[in-house]
């Protein structure tokens, strides 16, 4: 029998030879062109023909005699009888026939979004500035965290995540946010698309009506598309989420998803009316309201508006916070808060859904909190995003005169400049975009029959020395015919 | 007005007497204690009843102004007119009367579950040994990148990953699994659970049937119910997955999810002829194989059998590879293989389903590997493991005899040892438990009308001082009357 062909080039680079014949034998069997019953030379005569040494063909031998490809009996070595595919190798035409798909609800999750390359880019928005964070407290936080680590940080995460770190949320938002939380309502999460995922499949079902704010976070939109929800899109006008009674009636919802501390990416606030109008309809619906609060920490000026989840002692609303802008995005710890009602069952359920882990970066985290190094980062990065608010506020008067529209701002680490109609801001983005900046069209947050025509513009990781460069170039993308 | 409820006791601890006047005030306004419309006192003359600084008092009205909660005039300031609740601060048993709940389909994810402490106890299956973990090489890699990190590894991860960590596992699976796989086949994900709850979304849709191991992994069940799928169990023989006719007939899958080189629990190897058997109909009903392959690292003796996913080149297989049994589970790091035909689309659908990130952590893997020290620690850990499995077998054969029944171990971290029928594992494993045990009831893993009798027993963590203890109170719980 001729098995020249087992050694012959190309040879893959960096396989050793053994491995080679073993794949070339492999495939020819399973491909039918060596058929069932098929007897093999002797490993010693194999080897002597080409040229190897007796071993190497012995490896592969055995290997598919362990595989059961081949068989041994008194006389040898032969292919092994097996199911072999009637066509042989398959070819293009017959994969192409039959195309192997990603299932229909996926197609949520593949609707176009920028290259997050973006996110390095001036005006990029949601990207706190990296230079300014903490490396040497956090890098000594995880230091201890290691040095201290047992199995309870290297195994998988305690129902609800590491106790300490849910006590030093429930202590932060107690004392900083005035929400009167006890540890034990805390579920740590890998940032807040894992909480609204979460969310989604712990408190809706499949077919339920699913709330998101018109414009709005696009991946909660993602995340309950997956889920199975029916997504409706409610408007949002300047005093936050804005359901008509036609909402209420004819799509009753059963997950209400809202940013009403600074709304995203418009930043208006959700008024108190309107917030207690919506506890009220809410519970009568029996509504569960997802309350993300993602960028309360960074106020400008004057208190925080109340957060719904402590406005009524049994408001049916899920608090869900991050240390994405806070922190680093790549850290993904983040956290939900929740009623006691349904507190320890929702831990145990997220534990069962995510099998958590990351207990070393949760238990630095805990420190970090403890030593209070965390608010004290806070504070600081307070009073350096309102610099660059007002760096970038001052430069877009100067660029686009005084006139120009600006929202938001109360909090967060963007603004929103609306433009005027004869301007299309997903022309602009994309302008923007090939000199260099990731300025997001507010147009791309919104749902037809919405419309919104201005720009979002991140000034978080926003260098002072960049700004003038920045907004010329800004400045030329917006003159430019559209 | 008498305001002295304002600052009566029990005051809470450590909260400043500002934000207790705070809370108080509010909650009286909202639950329509003090009616809209009332005036409030002067901000001097109530500090003044209270004996408080008065800017303790403003601090607290002007929150609430800032809320809406108080409106300021010529007059004063007084309580604005707000949609209150009708029925004051709502009771305990108003809130009973409306049980707050968890969706339908979460009840998949509260079935019962050891407590996750049972981890650090001796026989806990899926452990492994955290003493043996290389920290130093590990440590001196997270060093590394943290000196190096910029944006990309403190933002949200690439699509599909860190694109260095992509290629050492396609480079560690091609020269040590024998898979012939590219970089671009790899997505990143934060372990199993999250690759099977992305392959449960991403592959099929709501309603659609997947096929779970009868006895099996249980949180893949979870994740499948989570994401709307029907889950239909498939028996287990000695040969791996059987599925009967009526299986393909009646219950045609969309996902057929498998760990067939070491079947979770009962550790065995799906034979060749079934693994082709099992694609060619796979491929006839259009249905998407996911190919767990948790512990193939971890081979006693012998070639691997070969993987499902390299056995035919268009095959309908995703691959699943973890981190947590070679490394540590905490880390959260894992991948999926993706065929060709949807690779692309798979990892941008990943990217906006979960958001992920730790991009230090998967720059510091992707150096692990390049040095060499992952395929090393794998070489130190087989023999370790080896050795632990031979001191399990042979204790077992000392305490229960030389015919006491075994299988599994040729990978892995755990033997299954089958009871006699008069011995029913789940109270033998209640038993173990009070004793300080981790074993698992076999039949935990198994739904009925499958019934199984034995125990999981693992031994990645056993110490060498702590079998003897061990394996004395294996003894008693076995010996116990049930």
């Amino acid at each position: 029998m001729e098995l020249d062909w087992l050694l012959a080039p190309p040879l893959p680079d960096a396989m050793p030879r053994q491995r080679v014949i073993y794949h070339r034998l492999r495939d020819a069997i399973l491909s039918g062109r060596l058929a069932p019953g098929t007897r093999l030379p002797a490993s010693r005569s194999l080897a002597a023909s080409l040229k190897i040494a007796r071993n190497t063909v012995l490896f592969a031998y055995e290997q598919l005699l362990a595989e059961g490809c081949l068989q041994a009996d008194r006389q040898g070595t032969r292919v092994a009888p097996l199911p072999v595919r009637p066509s042989a190798t398959p070819t293009r035409r017959a994969v192409a026939a039959r195309p192997q798909q990603l299932s229909g609800r996926a197609a949520a999750a593949l609707q176009p979004e920028p290259l997050r390359e973006a996110s390095a880019l001036p005006f990029a928005p949601g990207v706190p500035d990296y230079g300014a964070f903490p490396f040497r407290n956090w890098r000594a936080c995880l230091e201890r965290a290691w040095r201290e680590a047992g199995w309870r940080q290297l195994g998988y995460a305690a129902h609800g995540g590491d106790p300490e770190l849910r006590a030093a949320v429930a202590g932060h938002l107690t004392t900083v946010r005035g929400l009167p939380v006890d540890a034990c309502q805390v579920v740590i999460t890998s940032g807040t698309q894992a909480a609204v995922d979460l969310c989604a499949r712990l408190l809706a079902d499949h077919g339920d009506t699913v709330w998101t704010e018109n414009p709005g976070y696009l991946a909660a939109r993602v995340a309950c598309a997956l889920a199975g929800l029916r997504v409706h899109d409610v408007a949002v006008d300047g005093e936050g989420l804005s359901p008509s009674d036609d909402d209420w009636r004819r799509h009753p919802p059963r997950l209400i998803m809202i940013t009403p501390s600074h709304q995203y990416p418009t930043g208006c606030v959700m008024s108190l009316p309107r917030r207690l109008a919506l506890l009220e309809r809410a519970r009568a619906c029996h509504a569960w309201i997802v309350e993300d609060d993602y960028d309360s920490e960074f106020r400008r000026a004057g208190p925080a508006p109340p957060a719904l989840f402590g406005l009524q002692p049994d408001a049916p609303v899920v608090y869900v916070g991050t240390f994405s802008k806070t922190l680093y995005p790549g850290l993904r710890l983040g956290y939900l808060v929740l009623p006691h009602a349904i507190a320890s069952d929702f831990a145990r359920a997220a534990t069962q859904a995510t099998r958590a882990g990351q207990g070393i970066e949760q238990r630095a985290l805990a420190d970090f909190m403890q030593r209070g190094y965390y608010t004290a980062h806070l504070r600081r990065m307070r009073t350096h995003y309102a610099a660059r608010q007002l760096a970038l506020r001052t430069a877009l008067a100067e660029a686009f005169g005084p006139h120009t529209v600006l929202s938001g701002g109360e909090a967060g680490l963007h603004l929103v400049m609306w433009l005027p109609s004869h301007l299309h801001d997903a022309g602009v983005a994309a302008r923007a975009a090939t000199l260099g900046l990731g300025v997001r069209a507010l147009g791309s947050y919104a749902r037809a029959p919405l419309t919104c025509n201005g720009l979002v513009l991140g000034y978080g990781n926003m260098q002072e020395g960049m700004m003038a460069e920045s907004m010329r170039r800004l400045v030329e993308a917006v003159r430019a015919p559209d």
